[in-house]
């Protein structure tokens, strides 16, 4: 996939499950719209393969099936075809393995697992490690972004990297999914 | 205001109006209970000064006041201090005039306005040189965020400054302003 943009080699996923609630319990969160609209307005503004929403919750999937489907088959399609580009991206998925399995049904290479967070963690990749790494690097590329209090430490486990937390002026750190994806995907595949 | 940190110098300002619908005709939009919460937290994050959040409409001010209420007074705060820290900086106002004098009242200068927008125009400052201008500069900077289809050219006309638009990977230029804040207040003020 030499010749396609660098984007091309990154999928995100956002996942509702397995997160932890303000509790530090394992829960499902709901599917958000703007969730869906935002982050794949985004995934297509730098060119990204697939974005992936993630729930175990059968109903969720159907609900953001049927708002994919307004907007690229629909209704939405024609009255707005710039959101029909970006929704396009979208993929949905009831949990990691299936998307992990898609990923390499596609590549015909299992994909390097990122995990995003606010915490500091030991042995974080730097954005800059990272971005020089989709740079030289094949691919492809799954970045992982939890809802709700943040992903669970089984996916920081798994993951084959840990993205360092986006820094503020001071300790507050609380960035919704949908600013810290943007700013994210600007730090490794922007035009600077 | 030497000592505090540079985002202290920035304030942001969301426009209901005066903004294109996709006609190009002027319209008013409405508020949305997420652009309240996202770029509130992201203008704690950034240390900014103010985040505005601008609509003649009587009934949106009211709406807009009573979710800052319920985060900041009300049960919401004390459920979620860092969602009412965040909102603490949001202050809600009729025009672009209130704003500029509130900015002015405080600082004891005028404020620099700087529009952001999707469309390539002649004549921009970098998110570089920006970033300069706001580390060697005392401010206020006031950073100008449109709704709708974006904010209308009279606007342009009125700013010391337009900023670059943010570029992805090919020609889709369509993020939310929420993705376009967060990445834009990053470029400006983000941690290196």
């Amino acid at each position: 996939m030499g010749s396609l943009p660098i984007g091309s080699r990154v999928s995100i996923a956002l996942l509702h499950y397995p997160v932890y609630d303000r509790n530090s319990r394992v829960v499902a969160t709901a599917v958000t719209n703007l969730d869906l609209h935002d982050i794949a307005r985004m995934a297509r503004t730098f060119g990204l393969f697939r974005y992936y929403v993630v729930t175990p919750v059968e109903e969720q999937r159907i609900l953001a099936e049927r708002i994919r489907a307004h907007w690229q088959d629909g209704w939405g399609g024609s009255y707005n075809p710039d959101r029909r580009s970006a929704l396009e991206l979208l993929q949905v998925a009831p949990d990691m393995d299936t998307v992990l399995a898609d990923i390499e049904d596609c590549y015909k290479r299992p994909a390097r697992i990122v995990v995003t967070g606010a915490k500091e963690r030991p042995g974080v990749i730097s954005f800059d490690g990272l971005r020089r790494r989709v740079q030289d690097e094949e691919g492809p590329f799954l970045l992982l972004f939890g809802t709700g209090w943040g992903l669970t430490d089984e996916l920081f486990e798994r993951a084959d990297f840990v993205l360092e937390p986006i820094k503020g002026a001071g300790e507050y750190n609380h960035l919704s999914v949908r600013s810290a994806a943007a700013i994210i995907m600007d730090r490794l595949l922007g035009q600077r």
